[in-house]
């Protein structure tokens, strides 16, 4: 019986066979060891000379790194080894032996380990982060899905930019020019007045020439937007919805946890609610610290850890100056030239993780703004519809997924937290 | 108390607020009607001249329709009202009178309403349409989460084509030339050897020049690859696949299923197993009804049909020959010229869904094919080093989520199974 590597819990005492991959192999004079991974898990094989067929141990001594193999044996429950089973091994066949694996366990560079991204990915740590962001992607559907939100997927082609025009991809569309999404946001808004509480959840691009360790040229983002909620209503949410998929992760994903060797203390503090600052008091904050920081500018990713590390959980940064956020944001009305808006600070200085805010749902200061930002009224006349045709008060945020991923594995660096990442310079493999 | 209209079960005898959008109005003397949607729902507001207050009984006039307001009023249960509450109002108060709205209960053309899609979404059928394309998409999920698969997200810039280089999108990424996916497939191929059983599901591009009423130029897939499947494993699995999602639908979106007035017998019967063709079975059914038809090519729309409505549930056709297929599809070692192929045509004469078949995994073997489809081998280094490295026998397939949705909803066109269709010469709104 064909069985996975996870479910040898159902089969102690049983002939199985598994199929996989020669992680590691020693021998030891009359035994034999093959460490076999079959992406479910890791499991140790015996092959005892005598209790195995001949060829089988014969053979061994030919399999290398990576060869992939089906085993046959009787499986034991073995506390000491890795999976808490092993495998009494009584025969062996080879699918392939494989040619010298490039990946030992030395030391490689980064730029040789990207251009490997395709067996890099059989790594222990890199199939526990991403099984991680699994898990994360699962908890966040789950998460809407559950509170009436309904998704709808936004389109990657548009006509027209929404987060700046610095940063597009540009392709021929037949006839026309399109541009890849930045983000289903403005889509977002006309699909809420439709379904009321909605949210999109797909990749999005920026051409950043910039090497960050925070940025991706394509990363995935979750895209809530709700009709008739304000600033007030759109934290709230946000912080339920963090609490949810962080616990989620670290309590479904321990094994991967302890693979990432992710001490996860401080993520088992990420409760709601959360503390909220006013832009002024983060930057005032700031510049305590900081004294090149200019007030009334955005911060940068060392400003937000001098106002994160101040706290045991995220921490929202609320009202940044209008002129600092996008066309879009709702101005407060109670407070000229701040804008409704919310940033979500990680904690451990990971960063903003969330951006968000209510909506200007106003038809004049909409078009007004849309001139402002030099943006083309044609393109934006369905969005300006939706000021025409039952305006109405509503917000909304995008958390990106890699960066979350990265937060809760505890990664230096966004490129690790999905499976084949885009670069500035790089887009193979 | 705000609530969704959704909700009103658990409210009734309690006075409430509903925020949402006039659908209809109408007068009658002592009497208002107030058909007020929210998204989650279509509620009626009643108001009684002296049971209300008197302002909103005398504004009552200035509602248009898709005018934003809130609704204060008592829940009553109500059998003859849709959804079976209604709300004894007290009064409103208005967001926003809306404009003349342009969509109208009059007919409209085709080309009009795209050019409306952000206030079309609006619509009975289209947000049922998408409601039921949200479960689908949540099914899809469910199902392969809880059969031991990873989400393994595939990029969408490519250094190269997978599907012929015909309909390729491409766009500048800095320096280099990069195009826009057609598949994750080949990406599965890899996360399969690290992880076992992955898919990816996200947007698909291809730029057809034809307008059919199967084709979106923006499509969303789900490709799930399983490592040491053979096609046998294959079928199998996408055959419980298919019938989880479409019985998962018709039982969570029956409201939906009413409101596309889609008769959802024939989909009752979609269970497993379904029969399976050898391509020269379905080819010989072919020419019997279309004597131009050729054996050896690949099947029209109307020949599948042929096909398909000789069965009541979906049907397999395997092992077409290998020159109309994909480079990367297994030659069926029994039968020369052969692959090991499969597709899946749904019932009512939907057509294909699914495609699919198990891999070549031999080194010198998939290199002539790289060759022959005049594919760059410095492109695909990645790809034929996993055929080095531990080839193992997979399998896969790809099904297309707008054709999907358009048989289970009983769609004539794929155009309304997404938010925001990508069609030839369409990119706007």
């Amino acid at each position: 019986m064909v069985v996975s590597i996870s479910d040898l819990k159902n089969h102690v005492g049983e002939k199985v066979e598994l199929r996989g991959w020669v992680y590691n192999s020693r021998s030891s004079g009359k035994i034999k060891f093959l460490l076999l991974r079959d992406g479910s898990g890791i499991c140790q094989c015996i092959f005892f000379k005598g209790a195995c067929d001949e060829t089988s141990f014969e053979k061994f001594g030919e399999l290398t790194q990576e060869s992939s193999v089906k085993v046959i044996g009787t499986v034991k429950e073995e506390p000491r080894s890795p999976g808490g089973f092993e495998i009494g091994a009584q025969s062996f066949e080879v699918y392939q032996i494989a040619q010298e694996y490039p990946i030992s366990p030395k030391e490689h560079g980064v730029d040789f380990l990207m251009s490997h991204r395709h067996l890099w990915l059989r790594s222990k740590k890199q199939t526990a982060a991403l099984r991680v962001r699994a898990e994360i992607v699962s908890a966040v559907r789950d998460f809407f899905d559950g509170r009436g939100f309904t998704l709808m997927d936004a389109p990657i082609f548009t006509p027209s930019a929404c987060e700046g025009t610095s940063t597009l991809f540009e392709t021929q569309y037949f006839d026309e020019t399109a541009y890849l999404s930045q983000s289903g946001q403005l889509y977002m808004e006309a699909a809420a007045a439709a379904l009321g509480k909605v949210y999109c959840f797909g990749p999005t691009f920026r051409a950043e020439k910039s090497k960050t360790r925070r940025h991706l040229i394509e990363f995935w983002m979750v895209e809530p937007e709700m009709a008739f909620y304000d600033l007030a209503d759109n934290m709230e949410l946000a912080e339920q919805f963090v609490e949810y998929v962080v616990q989620r992760a670290i309590k479904n994903r321990p094994d991967e946890m302890a693979a990432l060797e992710r001490n996860t203390d401080a993520l088992a503090k990420v409760k709601a609610p959360f503390p909220r600052l006013h832009y002024k008091e983060a930057a005032d904050m700031i510049k305590k610290e900081n004294p090149d920081f200019v007030i009334g500018d955005d911060f940068g990713g060392a400003d937000e850890t001098i106002v994160s590390s101040k706290y045991e959980k995220p921490v929202f940064v609320h009202r940044y100056p209008s002129n600092i956020k996008a066309f879009y944001m709702k101005e407060d009305p109670d407070e000229k030239g701040s804008s409704l808006s919310c940033d979500l600070l990680a904690t451990e200085g990971y960063g903003e993780i969330i951006g968000g805010g209510q909506r200007e749902d106003n038809l004049e200061i909409i078009e007004v703004k849309i001139k402002e930002h030099d943006l083309s009224m044609d393109d934006f006349k369905w969005y300006t519809d939706l000021r025409k045709y039952g305006s109405f008060p509503h917000s909304g945020f995008g958390l990106g997924i890699e960066r979350t991923v990265a937060w809760v594995c505890g990664l230096q660096h966004v490129r690790e937290t999905i499976p084949f990442p885009r670069l500035y310079g790089r887009s193979y493999p």
